[in-house]
């Protein structure tokens, strides 16, 4: 048994970019587009493809895909095909089906009547198995497994065929969202533009941001902007000197060309459904320096420290987190608890993966290669130790060993968001409902099972309001864009994996 | 230009395993040390190695090498073809002189007269040039530039030529140790026996474990001893379940066999001079959960911390650190300041090597793709960011820049360490002296050349002050194991980097 | 300038097979495919692919596809993932178009509402264009440029959609081959049936062979069959135990399942014309040891040797080959002429591809690190030098120099086939109009461009003749098959590339 | 049971080149030495060796070296960093000893008292083990068991030590070649000289070549001198545009530099002994285009054939080869016989190696994927087969099973050398003495063993006296060169592994 991550994990992240001058431009897209993705590379480490346009009419477009990290699969000749883009789209993904081949990665470009697409795609379509019946039945064939293949054939083939005229590509994208509610952020290349859309309920986050010129990015007027990038996540703009725009809205489509960036329509969800953000992205996968709804990720985990600190106060010494990703939650805990914060276990950066057969004798000790722990600083002391999940309960268990082989007297369990319970059907990985300890009879004697002297868990109202509290009111916002949709503008998380309560119904 | 690392670095690590059962033993030293070398992983990431022994008579002898990380150097292959050892050296190297090659790589084990014996060093010999003269002038040809190899033949070359006799390598160990001063941490297989050697001014660290069984982890008899291991430092101790057992000291010859640990000899430091250890193992290269001359890393940073905020004190909102390496003195400078500690920057932590030719846009920008400003902790705020050193000074610069342009009103830079000014010869990679920024003539104005709104560092007298504070005296326990030496039993660091003045002459 | 290939080539190799006994059987169809595919690596060395199908209902494909050679393609995990077929098809490939990535790769799989097919396909389509704008028009986006995935859709689209009964995949085929003439011969695998097609001209090769039991292959009675195979060439046969069976008709639908091979149907040609299979699988694509029309092609291009003998007799003293593919047109034209045959050049077996780049002297020199001349075999002699085609004219100068040098007296150069002069539509691969030697004005004088005494070419006739001379009727063994179809049964080559005759109209 | 080399195998081939005009100069010698190296890449495929000196005082340099072939081991940034050399040896391996480590790779490089040299060698000292505890008890350690290494620590050690005056190595060869009588052919670099040594047997080939003008290859002058070559075979002269100037002769120091080249002297063997040069370098190791002792490789082998054919006549319908190395044998075979020469079998250019893993079926078949049958040009008829030697007979085997199934009516395998019954301890890989079918029971009926219908040897003395009759008289050439020396100037040969009789005691 290796010492594992988690076991929980985002799907993918997508990002766009299109130079704003005129073209050929002197902004490399291409490098733009790298940089973007390395930044997203924690929503999935599987493969990594780039495809670019140099806009012109008809287009030339250029992909590069390959396995592993970005820094791997886009290697020095890559980043030179690619280089003559003047808009582009990018993805890296982290396979959910365990069918993690080259020919599955996206983007996924196609050639059809009115000329060729790419689309990278975030999230997972709820009515997939229907849909792909349905394009079968029109007689096509789909070559593979993803849906990004299944979404580029449902834009191909969707009525009205515009032979004569321009294909009228939103038309079709809007078709599409009426044939499938969530969950999807997506971005469609066509020659010029970027379509970035967003599902109706709004499940995977996307933004917006502006290129700025550098000298300029203190003070940036509207008339400074080389470029337009939308993306997963806010925190791919810093690198690139983009300055955060705006989310793109539940249900949105947005137009994205050198002339700027223009709402065309947004989807309304049924009568009387909440928006369904996924309230994960702000536990456990966006980077914390990430911004949803108007707040900051780091913020809202410490909120949920806070939190967590008045639901389940200890009577201890020294609060502390499993680095690094629980760290903020520490430190709100010890904030509110009034408990001095403290490090107790450092990182081996370096720990790879080594072919480490154990004996009887490393297995029985848990190969804890990963952390070493900071002995002087807890021994004899009573520890509160912040973790933000418990998926299948077996990474936590060695480390509280650890601790209690340097000496900690107590360790003491806080868990910064509710146990999971359910499976995810809208792009998350999440172990099986068997896997989950949650669901395991174990669960009753939680502490007992993973060696702690107790444990206790964020409620879900507690993270629901932590969540809730800072946003503000996204009513005015989506109202200023767009006055005639009122139903989309109300607060609302997707809580399915903690709570069973899907936002749609499954069998949609 | 990228965004590199500071620019100093340790050259290499060294560990080594003997099982204590009877051979073949259930023990399979060969994982213990993959383990034990990825725990040092940080001290070098070139190029790694192993060399297993049988202990039989004549020993068979298997040697594994490979270029890159413990985790790329051995894939199972090599770890099947070594698993029959029952004893075993390992090294873990970062080229100082550039040339990295396989042949280079240690352990190097050559076949002498009495047999053959595998050497893996840490440190450099300050009269390496003498003494390859030496070697050759006596007809040794010398097939590569590593010390490794120099002190491999000066051991086999070394008289006396005890041709008749059984041959006596610790006589030859100590005729080394009387040919060159300093520096090196050396472990020797010979057969069943490992000798653990640290040079008599204990210029770089070596330590001693004891693997205990698992299941006694939490109380440990001297009966339940498993197999000793040697390291470079001890928090290669936790992962392979062995507990500190002690420091080598300088000088001394320690023999390593199934039948335990044996303290040979003390060869002693001329009259008068102190120890000489590396002060900037504390500073910066150990990972903070080791400990020397009886203290945890992270508490003497910790102090640094402490001492720099009496010594430079500010007038600021907020205290905060360069993850990772200087959080221990962030925690201590706000600790004693009494200034909130935040977290201002977050780390991808997937950045790898993206091949960005940046064009002036992003090279305007700095790409600092590494780090993500956690903007709302610190929007409006003065910050102190503490860091542990600066070198060439180009990698603090655009961190400043960043928190600037997200919203930081002032930022103060503190280094927990003085100025490094000086090269040094004795196995640390330091940039030239033309390249470090305290040579350079921006040194006068460095706040305005960073960027920050003032720099501060800690003095020599601080850093050793905070250094020797913790450390128990070392007399008594020295004087327990060899009563004959006192000389080398008071406290002394080198500060040759920060102060020029070296423990040895360097012609020696 | 390297010293290159001849710059013609093949495009790919097809090959299938299904075992016969009852399922799961004993015969390892994925070694079968492999060994099979190795046999026809002359056809494509850039990928190689293996579908294999179970067999079951629903059919579970198991899909492998790799860049390079076979051995390269196929690393033994490959081999175990495939190993539980009962049927399947794979194919080799070397790309035309320079497009060479893996996503082009065939066979190619599509999931369509009947099931998954698999096609591999030998050939190019002289339709394409038209045939890829109906697909889309139909509303179907093209992930690919390769004609596979083409078929594969246009299989998936043709009417009668058979919702309700079975999938009708035959009337699918064949009513593929009324939209399609030339060039195909194609593999589609179904469940548990694979359909063997080739195009009305018969363009390129395909054959039937049945696998025997090993004891029997020296009397093979009809019960013996393990399985049945079907192949680009016969010349893959013999490697894994099977005897040749029969082509495959021009025109012809064959059903291979483990209840053996039954004609289904021929398509015919229209009213007048001949058959074209391609003459160039006699001159050069084809391995010696294959059998095309009932004849081995090592005896026809024996023949064309002796044909040339008698066309353009020489005055000279000795006949010799430019090795390999030379060789029995060399020793047609030394037995036809009475002039005595010898070797005149080794090859260097392993010159793999070395990075050369010559300055001034070894450019002037040509770099002929490929053949050794056999210096005393010649020195002081009159050389008849045969080659088997002269494409571009650039790898048959050298060799020149180097037998002159070597101290020849007089080469003449003897072209077993006609000069090359009009661009291939169907498959193959030609340089440029305007890059053939034959269409430059240099070929005016010829043998003064290349350094020769004299050069003289077969004439067209005298390939015709030399091919078709050895062709026992055809009409005879067609018309056992079908009888219906008389007018596909006379004898017919294309020889396009060499008189600009094309079989069908470019613009079908 | 893959279908595997015959199982013999030169152990390593040696090449060096002087640029002989003023240095810098336009000649790129790495170039040329890559070129050299292919020439003899038959000689050893295991890994690759280069190293360039500028010449200079003191001389750099650069070294690289690989695994695999010349084309993999010397990738384009290989060249470029050996491209400032102004002369060079180079070394290309295959290991008899299975070690096949890039360590033990040649040429090596050692830096002494005087400066660093570079050693190549093709041999095996047969008093090997003796050497190395000679050089052990000095006091040095041995860090690879190659010979090379051992030879380079000889002459580092050898005295006179000339510590004040300039290094005397030509001394030191000397000396080495008193303590060693065979079997090497070595290349010892040294600043701005190579010495070209051959053993006094002569056992391994060496020959000297001239680097001429391109433009003057046909008739070239003396003065036309563009640098010095010297290889294992002559071989590699043409494909770099070298003509052959002599053998070195046994026992020979012959000194080059950018002055020409310069007999220093010929170290005798013992009286009485004849030169021993490998006779199986003329029936199997060397390249057919290579001149020895003044007559082709190919010339001999055709000479062995018709000797065969003299010993061992056929009551046959057809002469053929098994390509490719016994086609010349084959062709001599039919010339003395009167038999037709036909081809029947073709080679599969891209067999690699695949990973098959053979059920029963396939086993039986035995996989001849290697070859094709030429099916109709034997058909029916009785064939006499020419194999150039038979070592373990399992290869012969299928190739016997293939021409039988394809209808040949009888096959009478007919060798062109004596069957190998003993080991060689001077440099070329054997199987052990038991696995040679010679030794084995079943050589009473080999024919039987291996399915054919007869099988006979050449005679010792057929071979002999096949190679010997064309050398022209030595002792003319050598007493020219060397007149104080005549006792080496008679013909022989070693034919150790035919008749057991070494040239030199063992225990030597």
């Amino acid at each position: 048994m290796e010492f594992e991550e988690s076991g929980i994990g985002e799907e993918c992240g997508v990002f766009g970019c299109v130079a704003a001058g005129e073209w050929p431009t002197q902004l490399e897209v291409a490098q733009v587009l790298t940089l973007g993705l390395v930044a997203l590379q924690h929503r999935g480490q599987e493969s990594a493809g780039i495809v670019t346009s140099n806009g012109a009419s008809p287009p030339t477009y250029t992909a590069h895909k390959g396995m592993g990290l970005v820094s791997t699969a886009f290697p020095p000749e890559a980043l030179l095909k690619l280089r003559y883009g003047n808009l582009g789209i990018c993805h890296t993904r982290y396979s959910t089906t365990g069918i993690s081949e080259l020919q599955n990665c996206q983007p996924f470009v196609v050639d059809t009547l009115h000329g060729k697409i790419a689309v990278a795609h975030n999230g997972e379509l709820v009515n997939a198995q229907a849909l792909r019946k349905k394009v079968m039945r029109h007689g096509v064939g789909l070559s593979t497994s993803s849906d990004s293949e299944l979404i580029t054939q449902l834009l191909a083939l969707t009525p009205p065929m515009e032979e004569l005229g321009a294909p009228d590509w939103v038309a079709r994208i809007k078709n599409l969202m009426t044939e499938t509610p969530t969950s999807y952020s997506l971005l469609v290349m066509f020659k010029d533009v970027i379509y970035a859309v967003r599902d109706p309920y709004g499940n995977r986050p996307l933004c917006l941001g502006r290129l700025v010129p550098i000298s300029k990015l203190h003070k940036v007027s509207n008339e400074d902007t080389e470029g337009w990038v939308v993306s997963s996540e806010s925190c791919s703009f810093q690198s690139i000197g983009a300055k955060y725009y705006r989310e793109v809205l539940p249900g949105e489509i947005v137009q994205i060309s050198k002339h700027g960036v223009k709402s065309l329509s947004i989807v309304p969800r049924p009568e009387g459904d909440l928006p369904a953000f996924c309230i994960f992205e702000y536990v456990y996968f966006a980077r914390p320096d990430s911004i949803f709804e108007g707040q900051m990720v780091y913020t809202v985990r410490q909120r949920c420290g806070q939190q967590l600190a008045i639901e389940a106060p200890t009577d201890a010494d020294v609060v502390s987190t499993v680095p690094e990703s629980a760290t903020p939650a520490a430190l709100g805990y010890a904030q509110q608890s009034g408990l001095p914060y403290i490090e107790v276990l450092c990182k081996n950066r370096y720990v790879g993966r080594t072919f480490i057969q154990p004996n009887t004798r490393l297995r029985q000790l848990g190969v804890a290669k990963k952390f070493g722990a900071l002995t002087d600083n807890f021994a004899g002391k009573r520890v509160v130790l912040i973790d933000d999940s418990i998926v299948r309960g077996n990474t936590i268990s060695p480390i509280i060993k650890l601790l209690k082989e340097a000496g900690a007297t107590e360790v003491h369990i806080r868990v910064a968001s509710p146990p999971i319970r359910f499976p995810c059907y809208m792009g998350i990985n999440i172990p099986t409902k068997e896997e989950l300890i949650a669901n395991k009879p174990e669960f009753q004697d939680i502490a007992g099972y993973i060696g702690a002297d107790s444990v206790q868990y964020l409620t879900v109202e507690g993270l629901v309001s932590a969540v809730q509290e800072g946003i503000a009111s996204l009513q005015e916002k989506e109202n200023m864009i767009n006055n005639r949709n009122k139903s989309s503008s109300r607060v609302g998380h997707c809580t399915a994996c903690l709570t069973g309560k899907y936002p749609v119904e499954l069998e949609w």
